[in-house]
């Protein structure tokens, strides 16, 4: 079977062309766990296949490396971007993709080689549309009293810190803090996902106000712990940013794996995502084996 | 660039034809760095090139994860047999390895696929002389009296535990105790590390007999930490079983990511392992990249 490495902002993913390989489906959770052993297989933070789809130009189908479904993925649907763009799967520089029922638009920055101007070139980066930031306390969801969670002030392990809360369809709880890089996330990340005042749990960021047009954060993702970057993230602290004044409507938002440029449309309600998309490497593991056995 | 991606119980090295693939000896730390990387590049525990040589049929040149050379790695070691026959670069079973300046000699099972007789086959399993176990204090290095430090008591942390010293090239403290796949290793291993009596630090086997011909150990490796497995611990370990008479001179070690079966010849005194060499992947990075950049 034929893969190809990728990632975006260091949240890597082993990418299969669905066209073309055929796994059974009720393979696919093992193969995804197996595959993305970091020392036994390829390693990664999962699989995806990009498949045909009837929804839109491409069905991006997603497993997380412990084999469960993964929904969507803002790292990784710009990569799939790259990949169908690269590999000559469409031609368009606006793309729409499908993942788990829902369908996002994607614009495409196609970059040529300078030195090769005749050949076809490749793309460097992808604007994602992320959708409506939700504020809602009940729909976040956070318990708080009035119509938004914004500085809302919540007491961890005796402290208490002021948090913004926004949904971008997963939960995220927003901390503006100093010293974000030297914050002991293992001790603090869990005693804000387990907190009472969320019932579904939440991701939650730390959030260090550089400029008018930049941050910087760390994120303590619900389930995973710590990871280089999130994309609804992302999304949530910009926001977080222009409703605490701290910031215009377009944010650099700097994490540990990269930079990830956010855009909140006011008019529309809508929150773009640009960020970059790199392919590593093209692999093959061995017909029968689906790689890692010893043969 | 083109790749090969292989284990061998879990120790996961790139592997590059060092014949075919021209890479500047300046660059090679930087490109160990980044390709070993998880995230970003290949992800391994480093990069080895396999060489021609005037002292031995062929030259294994080792780089750790952090762009430093290795000097020798059991688990390394078999999975460049497997890749010279498998890839036709030799038709012997029987060859000879340098790495560091150091020569190894090497015995490789070769496996048929029954369903293809005619066809030539794979490595399955290597058997490598491990050279002399050194029991001498003073060489191992560890402090201690006597000609041996075999059940020797050493206080660790106000609690006393029996050691056995072995260096096999390097030094390692065998420890016999029970539940060890329930030990903090993350704690005890640091003091084992730097207790005062390694003026060279130490590698710490713990091991559990299983039976006389099978233990069990976790290793805590110098300047690594926990590892999957450890090839000259695993042939310390087997030592240390046989002075304790524990075992016979045959021993199955069991390990977090497989096993490796050790025999002390005692009129030779040389110590053999036999392990597992698997390859995962064929891969390619894209040329004047060399992985992982934004292209």
């Amino acid at each position: 079977m034929k893969f190809t490495k990728m990632h975006g902002c260091g949240n890597d993913y082993i990418y299969v062309n669905g066209f073309r390989e055929q796994v059974a489906a009720s393979e696919k959770p093992e193969l995804a766990r197996r595959l993305s052993d970091r020392h036994f297989g390829i390693g990664s933070d999962g699989l995806i296949f990009i498949n045909p789809s009837s929804e839109a130009d491409f069905e991006m189908e997603m497993y997380n490396a412990d084999g469960s479904r993964g929904e969507m993925c803002g790292n990784g649907i710009r990569c799939v971007a790259k990949y169908v763009y690269d590999k000559g799967l469409t031609d368009s520089e606006h793309i729409s993709v499908v993942s788990a029922g829902k369908v996002k638009y994607l614009d495409l920055t196609v970059e040529k080689d300078p030195e090769h101007p005749k050949e076809r070139g490749t793309v460097t980066k992808v604007r994602v549309n992320m959708g409506s930031p939700i504020l809602d306390p009940k729909l976040v969801p956070v318990k708080a009293e009035g119509e938004q969670a914004v500085n809302e002030p919540i007491t961890v392990d005796g402290r208490e810190y002021h948090m913004t809360c926004v949904s971008m369809g997963n939960p995220h709880a927003v901390i503006f803090t100093k010293g974000v890089a030297e914050l002991n996330l293992e001790q603090m990340g869990p005693l804000f996902e387990h907190h009472d005042r969320f019932p579904a749990r939440t991701n939650t960021e730390f959030v260090e106000i550089l400029d008018r047009k930049t941050c910087f954060m760390r994120v303590w993702e619900r389930g995973s712990g710590e990871t280089l970057a999130c994309g609804t993230g992302c999304c949530a602290v910009a926001v977080a940013c222009v409703l605490n004044h701290l910031t215009g409507n377009v944010v650099t938002v700097k994490l540990p794996g990269g930079e990830l440029l956010i855009e909140w449309d006011r008019e529309e309600n809508v929150v773009y995502m640009t960020g970059p998309a790199v392919t590593v490497f093209e692999g093959e593991v061995p017909e029968g084996t689906r790689g890692g056995e010893n043969v």
